[in-house]
């Protein structure tokens, strides 16, 4: 039954039901958990969204979303303007800041090429990212995205286009996961880990 | 970090965050794809969430979610209105229509007695359906509540109410859902179907 004995909530649940991961029950709960809530509760969830959709905007340089012309991290000056890390979204960038193990500068490309879902390169900021090579004289571009066939088809296009600039352009390593046991690993994981073995001594170091 | 690099996208994520069963990282995947949306989807989307809450309104009989004041199923002249189903919200009106079994009407509680949350009898439709049992001559009353300590409370509370009124009184079934295997059952559940045996011609029928 999708009508649920009001327009209203049925036009509600199918609006909650574009979201990725929710379907018509998960949208119902959502929306009925939202009509428990006061008016002004609704109001100001509804107006953070419109307000976040009509005035957001990106970092000219990393198009990191940010309130400002340039964000936060591309503005610190400790880090180095030199390394940019190529990553698919803004939830890459946080994941990888979280490691507290990266000092560079990132590059949102705001997708990865998918020709299933219709994006090309010239959808994603990778003109930008060339441009801003030059300009900025980078000399080491990491590549950090997805292990998918999107993501791989991505790096070897990048590549093509940056790899008779003269920088160094690597990728983050792949490999069984820290905590992970040999016996659950997958084979393709399992066999990258052992062709890209490192010298022990490395591997002590944080 | 709880700091998106952009003040905006922070508050539509701490707004994502209060639905239930939607934490930060849930919250943040849903908020971007919505970003991702053109400026109208997103406005139709914020729009259909306020227009639910301020212009809902329920049956005035059964209490269901509805655009009219008297709903689809009360209004409906098939159905028989001295038997009333007494159910915790509209998803479970949805849950029990879904299965074509049951004719009568409906009462929405609203909730169930739960002190851990501050909600007592007086929070919910309890004495409305004391006043419908009476107007309607209702000849029984299902009480189709969850199985849980709260779902419980309520029932016996209910119970107490209108047990010296004219009427049955019946609760649904408990006991080994369709297609599950003996082996598998808890022991609480087992006992409850053994002991409510059913007369095995009575099963045949649907």
């Amino acid at each position: 039954m999708d009508n649920y004995s009001s327009k209203l909530l049925n036009k509600a649940v199918e609006q909650f039901s574009i979201l990725p991961g929710v379907g018509k029950r998960t949208a119902l709960r959502l929306v009925l958990h939202l009509l428990k809530l006061e008016k002004n509760e609704v109001a100001d969830f509804s107006m953070a969204l419109l307000d976040l959709k009509n005035n957001v905007s990106h970092c000219k340089k990393c198009y990191n979303i940010s309130d400002e012309d340039i964000c936060g991290i591309c503005n610190n000056p400790k880090r180095d303007i030199q390394t940019v890390c190529v990553v698919e979204d803004i939830r890459d960038v946080i994941a990888i800041e979280n490691t507290q193990q990266y000092f560079g500068l990132y590059h949102v490309l705001g997708g990865v090429i998918s020709p299933i879902d219709g994006i090309g390169p010239q959808d994603l900021e990778i003109n930008s990212l060339i441009d801003r090579i030059e300009k900025d004289q980078v000399k080491e571009v990491i590549m950090a995205l997805g292990s998918t066939m999107e993501g791989d088809t991505t790096n070897f296009f990048i590549f093509k286009k940056i790899k008779d600039l003269r920088l160094t352009v690597s990728t983050i390593a792949r490999g069984m996961a820290v905590g992970d046991q040999l016996e659950y690993t997958d084979e393709i994981t399992l066999g990258r880990s052992i062709t890209n073995r490192l010298p022990y001594e490395q591997t002590l170091r944080r």
